[in-house]
């Protein structure tokens, strides 16, 4: 059975994953069909030759430039800056941006030993310079790191006048049910009403 | 993108994936290890070939013969009647059944299209009629369809009075999966194991 346990080994390593999960899901591999298992065992061992980050904007790509920021019919004026590369999908999906994007690749955590110089404000303030951007849209988490790096965005940019900086609106998700929402997000809620 | 989709949408293919859950899986494994990546895509892709139904007993192996069957330490008095091979190692993990086993490959579902004809009867009758067997132990899921598996068993070996026929106790939670059982409430239902 060592190749059942290897693999169910390999599986318990993954995020969210219990032992019970990663013996169902190893023995459902042994069930399905062949072809489907050479498929997804092939695109996980090569997912990162093929993958690599965008020279502009830092999502992930497989193209010299990423699909966004070749794209010429997105507003090049938006900036919209964000942590990881799949906050990009995230917002992309939401259908309500057609902006640039920029990942920091994380976010300021000085307990976490993630500092400015960790992440690519060098290649924002590169970008933000050469000009062009009137909105630049600050899409960290709302969390105590996503709060930090924000007002250290702000901070960053304090010359540039010419750009309106803005903050995703933090509040009650949609579908939400106020008796389960923390005070933190009421309190912000709260102070980001709008008029209705 | 289209390596990071390919990937995302064969990982929403296995059990109790959904689209979040496959895109950070498919995100985290841009950022592991590279080695890591290979390791697990290999596993998956050769799971298939690697593993085997052992010949005797029906339960997954590497060897010509599983490592329950051909372990001399066991007794082989007792056999435990299981629907699937992950069943086997829930049982043997118990630490209370040092038995043989026999997979059955599911349990009887007119419903679902699996009749007798579909499982293992013949070759648990084989090993039942060679002899040497003083109990057996009928460890179907307790549901409706373990339950009609175990009635069938019961008819099948009628005419073998000499051995004794049991099966798990309850303890097991009906409608439940014997794959998410803990160890305690298996070994308390092989303790405690009826008459059948």
């Amino acid at each position: 059975m060592e190749a059942i346990e290897e693999l169910q080994g390999l599986i318990k390593k993954l995020p969210g994953m219990g032992e019970k999960s990663a013996q169902r899901l190893s023995y459902h591999l042994i069930r399905t069909d062949e072809s489907y298992n050479r498929a997804l065992g092939n695109a996980i061992a090569t997912i990162k030759e093929k993958i690599h980050p965008c020279p502009i904007c830092g999502c992930y790509t497989e193209h010299d430039i990423c699909s966004y920021c070749s794209d010429g019919s997105r507003d090049r004026s938006l900036l919209c800056i964000v942590e990881e590369p799949q906050d990009v999908l995230s917002i992309a999906s939401s259908g309500a941006y057609n902006g640039l994007f920029h990942v920091l690749g994380g976010a300021i955590n000085p307990l976490g030993g993630i500092g400015p110089d960790s992440l690519s404000f060098p290649s924002l303030l590169k970008r933000i310079e050469e000009g062009g951007f009137k909105e630049v849209i600050i899409a960290t988490n709302p969390t105590e790191e996503g709060d930090t790096t924000a007002l250290y965005i702000r901070h960053l940019l304090k010359d540039h006048e010419e750009i309106a900086l803005t903050r995703l609106a933090s509040g009650l998700p949609i579908g939400g049910d106020l008796g389960y929402a923390d005070k933190l997000t009421l309190m912000r809620s709260l102070r980001g009403r709008i008029r209705f």
